[in-house]
């Protein structure tokens, strides 16, 4: 059984390989018409399309999930014309495939450029988000890449269905339809087969919680880009403008908290303490937020009567994804930067601050994706950064960091192109 | 004992990431000065260093080693002077450090730029060679890194007496002297721990041969850059330059036999083969070179009297790294570059040609990290590429590709500065 997976997993992969040497010599305008044709494609499967989700949604229910589940896994109708109309923002993005970055006449006689060009094949593992399966393969294939593909085993169904559609647009154009695939079984050992793939696959992107972020970690034979785990902070800084603080502040934990980017953890100067937890309890308490607090900010909460947990080394590195927020009371900004050096993620980190010098110290001392003033951690997001398109947010530091764009999904190769030049 | 290994190992970590942190925030003439003092520290040492040195060179000899093995590992007073001159070419290198890639004002009010930041802490794995400690660390430094050095247990006592003048320079310039840590044991284990190191490692580089590369693969949990592996090849086209290409081929295969870059196989289209190869094998042999190849190329060779052995699959993926060659005839271009797609090591390949249509074709399905028309495989080096400094040389597509200069020692963050601006 083991071995038939391999066998399985290597299969996929050399079909993925030379499907990609067929993406790479595409232009722009074939790759625009081929994202065309697989919108027409899911448009045209529509039903069957559906159907198999309905399928899936029913499995889901039979075994029990939880409504925010089955509420994720669905696509009905309308959210299907969403992620239709979403590959019409894809085609009109500008192709980074093909630049040349720079090109040189060196004192050898070598004409040197770095042309951009596909990363090749690419391994995407997600969850149970049917969406996904179509955002994922029109930005490879947008970007002359081949896919393979693993989604969350309950919308396998729907999966099968939306990537056969898009295998029918890709052989409509004359294109192999193994530059689109999907691992068709629910088998935990696959994922454990593709990361270590290397021969065939040039990147894996794990959307997914922190155990897969930690298993592709290490498990991965291959370059994994690890993200989406966003413990995220705002320090209040002595110098902080209270009231509009205390905006941005819930901008960053309610607007959508959910999300990567929402905030964790408040750090607040000692110094303005006083002054603006009180008004903060008050603020979030009414839009519905629940605290853990260090001691200062337990004082605080309790003179108002307002309920605050104890804050523990745990709860300090907990991602919330939820209406909760930490609270620390810090007596400086070196302790506010140490204490994000302990718990963040590397995702999302600001100051608050009317100060040039605590903002420029701040900025440079803090070392995540990204790094604000005076701004909500909510930013953090491609659309937001105006990149057009999002595959991931990258926490690491190599290749691409922060929210991706479809340059991420591409590297250069050396061209040099002498005259039967030897080297002296 | 390997818990002992572990809370050593974390110990360097966080010392290092401690550094890192001063180092970030160092300008460029601050770093340009702690080069200096460097240079000047390891000339202060120069008698200590060269004793250490010939300590490890005696203890080689007394283990039996190889002439060539106790020839990389010497370190006299006139390669200590080329390593302490090589210092002053970085010095004079810009630093890439503290640009801003790209500054924009988004329409939800955020100034948002790229900056670019050192990577943090970079760990590196590589042999008996006393020059790399040296090397590495002032790139390292150069770039506002700190390093956690691994050489190889024959230079121990070098690397201990170079570290040792590379830390007192550091103090001497009031800066951590953690900014550079050697690993003071030859416990195997301490790589595999190094590996998995990945809360205070930034980014792992091996420099050493194909187990070295392997083990990174499979066992680091931190961003590994793989590389140094060079199967190369040359594809000499139908419509070649025959005395031209001999030329190039030969170049590529004899200039430097021992490198990564050196040529390992050629590949003859076979209407020029009964042009070329008797002329190839002729002018090769007179340089010393030895043969293997297909019948093809055989047959030619026997009608020759020039000794060569059959090729087989596991000849063709060899790195000689000395003065043998493999020869391939192939029926077509795409046949070359399918024999190039199954044994390449992704390091450098070329074609020799005249005609157009072939180069491009060449250009744009050669998946390797430098592809050259009519040029040598040689080129493929920091130096020869305009680059200043060699890191090493990534054979792997993310983050660099190639050969590695000073940016590959850095990253971005994203800053965003607003005015107390929430999302919408």
């Amino acid at each position: 059984m083991i071995e038939n997976n391999q066998q399985y997993l290597i299969q996929l992969g050399q079909q993925a390989k030379q499907a990609s040497y067929s993406l790479a010599s595409l232009t722009g305008a074939e790759k625009q018409a081929l994202l065309s044709q697989i919108a027409s494609s899911l448009e045209a499967n529509r039903a069957t399309i559906i159907e198999a989700n309905m399928r899936d949604v029913a499995m889901a229910k039979d075994n029990g999930l939880n409504e925010a589940m089955i509420d994720r896994l669905l696509l009905n109708d309308e959210r299907l014309s969403g992620v239709i109309a979403d590959i019409d923002n894809v085609i009109n993005l500008a192709d980074p495939v093909g630049t040349e970055l720079e090109s040189q006449l060196l004192d050898n006689g070598l004409r040197l450029s770095r042309r951009r060009v596909p990363l090749g094949v690419i391994g995407v593992i997600y969850e149970a988000r049917p969406n996904v399966t179509v955002d994922i393969a029109v930005l490879a294939l947008k970007t002359g890449n081949a896919v393979i593909l693993r989604g969350g085993k309950e919308t396998l169904q729907s999966n099968l269905a939306l990537s056969a559609a898009i295998r029918d647009a890709l052989t409509q154009q004359g294109l192999p339809a193994d530059a689109v695939q999907l691992i068709q079984s629910a088998d935990r050992a696959l994922v454990s087969g593709l990361l270590k793939l290397d021969r065939y696959v040039d990147m894996i992107v794990p959307r997914g919680g922190q155990h897969l972020q930690r298993l592709c970690a290490e498990q991965a034979t291959i370059p994994v880009i690890l993200g989406g785990i966003g413990i995220c902070h705002l320090y209040a800084d002595k110098d902080a403008d209270i009231a509009k603080s205390i905006d941005v502040i819930a901008n960053a934990k309610v607007q959508r908290p959910t999300v990567c980017n929402a905030l964790d953890t408040v750090l607040v100067h000692e110094s303005i303490a006083e002054a603006l937890l009180p008004q903060l309890y008050t603020h979030l308490c009414a839009l519905g937020v629940t605290f853990y607090g260090c001691q200062g900010a337990q004082v605080i909460a309790n003179k108002l009567g307002v309920a605050i947990s104890k804050a523990t080394e745990e709860t300090y590195g907990n991602e919330w994804l939820a209406l909760t927020l930490g609270i620390k009371v810090v007596s400086d900004i070196d302790t506010a930067i140490e204490h994000i050096r302990t718990y963040s993620s590397g995702h999302s980190e600001g100051i608050l601050t009317d100060n040039i010098h605590a903002s420029a110290h701040f900025l440079n001392q803090v070392d995540s994706a990204a790094v604000y003033v005076n701004a909500s951690t909510r930013f953090t997001d491609g659309g937001q950064f105006g990149l057009g398109a999002e595959v991931a947010v990258s926490t690491q530091k190599l290749h691409a960091r922060g929210p991706m764009g479809l340059e991420a999904l591409t590297t250069y190769k050396w061209i040099g192109v002498g005259d039967y030049t030897a080297r002296s």
